[in-house]
C-alpha cells in the first residue's frame, strides 16, 4: 500500500471543484487527521474536452474502468447527481471493494437499502451525509449520537427553495407566482422548478431520513406529497392571524409499528423552533424516547456546505482505510406498512369560498359533524371586490384524513360553495390515536 | 472473550439509573447494533447501604479495584460528577485498558487533554458527548461531521438554568432575584446557584468545546467570565427596544491563531437563531470555513437526554470492542495564546445613571471619543421616582476591551455620574481587526 489514500471523483461540477479545492487547501490538516495524505487520483467526467480549472489534466478520465482497475483508489466520491448512471456506478464501485461517498439523494432514496446491503457484503462503506440537509450534520448524528434512542418522529424543512419562497410570501404578502419569479432570478429556483415546488426533492430526502431514523425502507412514491403551488397569500395571512406560519414540512412518524410519511405545506405554531427557520435555511427535528427533541439547523445547499459533508465522509472512510478497520455490524432495513394519507390523524386548516347567504355555515358545520370532525376555530372573512362572496376559515381538532376527505367531497358538492380554497394539515401536539 | 460486552458504572444517581433502565429496556436493539449484548457487570457507589431500585444487589461494589480486575469489563461509564475522585478513577480505568465514557464537564475541562493523551497511549477511547449540551449531539458532529472544516467560532447557550432565568425576566419583566427564587422552586436552579449564575458551569463546557472545535487547550480559568446576577430588568427592556435579547453566551473564536473565549451576558440581535432559544433549552452554533453556520438545539440537561448521549458513546465503544477496531489517529491539542479581554474587539452596550444636568452627555461622549470609541446609538431615559436623575444608554461600534475599560474608568470618576449600571458586549457581525 502506498503512502497516501487514493480518492477518485465521479463528476467535476461546482461541488466537485469545491471538494478538490478543499482537499488542496486543507491537505496538511486532513493528513494529520487521517494519518496519511489524501491523493486525488482520478476525476471522471462526461465531457473530456471542457476545461477544468484546478484539476490536473492527467487526472481526467471518461472511463470508470480506469478507476476500478487502480488498486490505489480506495474511496470513490459520486457527485454526478440523477438516478442513472450514478446508481450503477456506485454499485460497480462497491462491488469492486471501494468505499463510496455520495451526495445523491435520488439514488439513496430509491436504492439506498439495496446499495447499503451490497456495501456490507463487500466489506466497504457507503456514506451519504451530503444527500440530506447539505452541510447540516444529520446522517451521522442519527447513525451515531442518537443511536441509543427509539426515534419516533422526524420533522424537517429540507428544501431551501420552497422555504425561501414561503418566507418571502410571508414577509412581503406576495403571491406564489411573484416569489417564484424572484427566486428564479436569484438562482434559488431552477428554470423548471417542479422538483422543488412540488416536494419531489423533499420526498427523496425524507425517504433517506426514514431509512436512518427508523431503519425502515420507505420509497419516495410511498410518501404523501403536496407542493406549495396551491398556497395563496391569503392562506399565509390567515395562518398568521391564527398564530401559525406555513412551511413545507417533511414529516415521518412511527405509529404502532407503521410509518406515516408526508411532504406537505403545513401550519406550524409560531413558537415552534421550525417556525423560526427562514429563507434558504434547512432544519431537521428529531424526537427520540431518551433525548426528547433536538433540532439541527444550517445551510441546506451550496458548494461549501455540501463539500463539508462530503469531506467528512471521506475523512471517516480514509481513517478506516488507514486503520484497516472493518465496517460495523449491519442491520438490514425493515419493511413495515406505510400508512396511506386517509389513515393519518391530524388537525386541519380549511379555507372555503362560499356564497354569503343565511344557512351556509350551518350546512358546512353539519357536513363536518357528520364525518366526526370537530371544529376548533372558525372565522368568516369578506372577500374584497366580490360582493356576495365570503371566505370561511376553519381549523379542526384531530381528524382522520379519510373522514376529512369525505367531508370535503360533500362540502364541495354544495350549491352554495364556490371553491375549496385550501386544505392543509396543522403541526403541533398530535392526538394519541 | 465472552458473548457479551461488559460495562461498569461509576455512580448510580439519577443519570446512572436512567442509563441502566435504558440498557434493560432497549437491550435487544442495542445488541443488534453492537453485534453482542451489553452486560452491566458492576456499579460502583459511595454508599453501599442505600437501596438502588433496578440494580441487582450483586452488581453493587464500593471498590474500583473489583472493576479493574474484571477483564470482562471493557467499558466504564463515569457518572460521579465533580473533579476528584472522578478524574483519578477515569485515569486508572484508561491505564487499565478500559474505554471510558464520561458526562463530567469539570474533569474534561480541567484535565481533558491529558486524559485523552493517556487514552491514546493505552489504545482505548475516552468519550464525553454528555459533558456538553446534555442530549444535543455536539461532540461527535465536531469530531466527525465538521472535521473537514477549519472551525472559526463557537457560540453557545449551554446553561439551561441561566437561559430559563433570562427568558423569564424578558417575558415577565421580572427582576433577577424573583426569577432566581422561581427557578429554585421549580428545581431548575440549585439552592446554591453560584456555579450556574456566575457562568462557571458554562465556562467548563466552553473549555471542552474549545478543545474539540479548535483542537487547542483552553483552561476554564483562561475564559473571561461574567455571570447574570448583575442583569437588571431595565437592561432587558432597553435591549428589547434596541432589537436585542440578552443571553448568557459562551463564545470562542480563533483570531490570527489566537483564542478569544468568554462567558458573558450578551446582547443578541432578535433575528439571530440563538436569540430564539428560550427556557431551559441549549443551543450550540458552529462556524466553519466550508459549512458556514450550523446550529444544534435541544435539551441541555436531564436524565433522559444525558442517558441518550452517554449510551451513544457506550454503543460506539462497544462496536469497537466487538470489531476489534483500534482507535483513530490522535492529534494532540495545540497550546496557543488565549487573549485577555482587553484585546477582544466587540460592540458594547452601556447603561449609565447620571445627574440630569446640562453638559453631562457631552462629557461622557468626550470620554468615549478620547478612547477612540465611536457611539452607534444613544437614548436618554427618565428614572421613575428619582427626580434629577437620568439613565443614559449607549451602544458603541466595535471597540477594544481595554480602551472601553479605560473610558469606563474615566466616566465612573465623573462627579455627575452616579453609577455605571451595566457594560455588556453585543453579538452580531464582528469587525475585521
Amino acid at each position: 500500500m502506498s503512502g497516501s489514500v487514493g480518492v477518485a471523483l465521479l463528476g467535476a461540477g461546482n461541488i466537485g471543484s469545491g471538494v478538490i479545492a478543499a482537499l488542496v487547501r486543507s491537505a496538511g490538516r486532513y493528513a494529520a487527521r487521517v494519518g496519511r495524505p489524501l491523493e486525488v487520483r482520478h476525476v471522471l467526467v462526461r465531457d473530456m474536452l471542457r476545461p477544468r480549472p484546478g484539476v490536473a489534466s492527467g487526472l481526467i478520465t471518461g472511463d470508470l474502468g480506469v478507476i476500478l482497475e487502480d488498486a490505489e483508489t480506495r474511496i470513490v466520491i459520486e457527485l454526478m447527481g440523477g438516478e442513472e448512471p450514478a446508481r450503477a456506478y456506485i454499485e460497480r464501485c462497491l462491488r469492486a471493494g471501494r468505499h463510496v461517498v455520495t451526495a445523491n439523494k435520488e439514488v439513496m432514496a430509491k436504492a439506498g437499502g439495496e446499495l447499503l446491503q451490497i456495501a456490507h457484503e463487500h466489506g466497504v462503506r457507503l456514506l451519504y451525509e451530503a444527500s440530506v440537509g447539505g452541510g447540516i450534520p444529520i446522517i451521522a448524528p442519527l447513525s451515531r449520537d442518537l443511536l441509543a434512542n427509539e426515534v419516533t418522529a422526524v420533522t424537517a424543512i429540507i428544501n431551501g427553495t420552497t422555504n425561501y419562497m414561503l418566507t418571502a410570501m410571508a414577509q412581503q404578502g406576495a403571491d406564489y407566482e411573484d416569489v417564484l419569479a424572484e427566486a428564479q432570478a436569484l438562482g434559488y429556483a431552477e428554470p423548471d422548478p417542479t422538483a422543488d415546488v412540488e416536494g419531489i426533492d423533499a420526498s427523496f430526502k425524507l425517504a433517506v431520513l426514514c431509512g436512518l431514523a427508523f431503519n425502515v425502507a420507505v420509497a419516495p412514491e410511498q410518501i404523501a406529497r403536496q407542493g406549495i403551488s396551491g398556497i395563496a397569500a391569503v392562506d399565509i395571512a390567515y395562518a398568521e392571524q391564527l398564530g401559525y406560519v406555513i412551511k413545507l414540512l417533511a414529516r415521518a412518524r412511527l405509529v404502532d409499528g407503521e410509518v406515516e410519511a408526508t411532504v406537505q405545506p403545513t401550519l406550524v405554531p409560531v413558537e415552534e423552533p421550525l417556525a423560526k427557520v427562514d429563507g434558504v435555511l434547512n432544519a431537521v427535528q428529531i424526537e427520540g424516547d431518551l433525548v426528547g427533541r433536538v433540532v439541527f439547523e444550517g445551510p441546506g445547499a451550496g458548494p461549501g456546505p455540501t463539500a463539508s459533508s462530503v469531506l467528512a465522509d471521506v475523512l471517516d472512510a480514509a481513517q478506516d482505510v488507514v486503520a484497516g478497520r472493518a465496517p460495523l455490524a449491519f442491520v438490514p432495513r425493515r419493511t413495515v406498512r406505510v400508512r396511506p394519507p386517509e389513515e393519518h390523524r391530524s388537525r386541519y386548516y380549511l379555507r372555503i369560498t362560499v356564497q354569503d347567504r343565511p344557512g351556509v355555515l350551518a350546512r358546512i358545520a353539519q357536513a363536518l359533524g357528520d364525518a366526526q370532525i370537530s371544529i376548533a376555530s372558525f372565522i368568516q372573512y369578506e372577500v374584497e371586490g366580490a360582493e356576495g362572496t365570503a371566505e370561511l376559515v376553519f381549523t379542526t381538532h384531530h381528524a382522520d384524513g379519510g373522514a376529512l376527505r369525505g367531508a370535503i367531497g360533500v362540502i364541495e358538492a354544495m350549491d352554495v360553495v364556490q371553491e375549496i380554497g385550501n386544505v392543509l394539515p396543522m403541526a403541533g401536539e398530535e392526538a394519541a390515536r
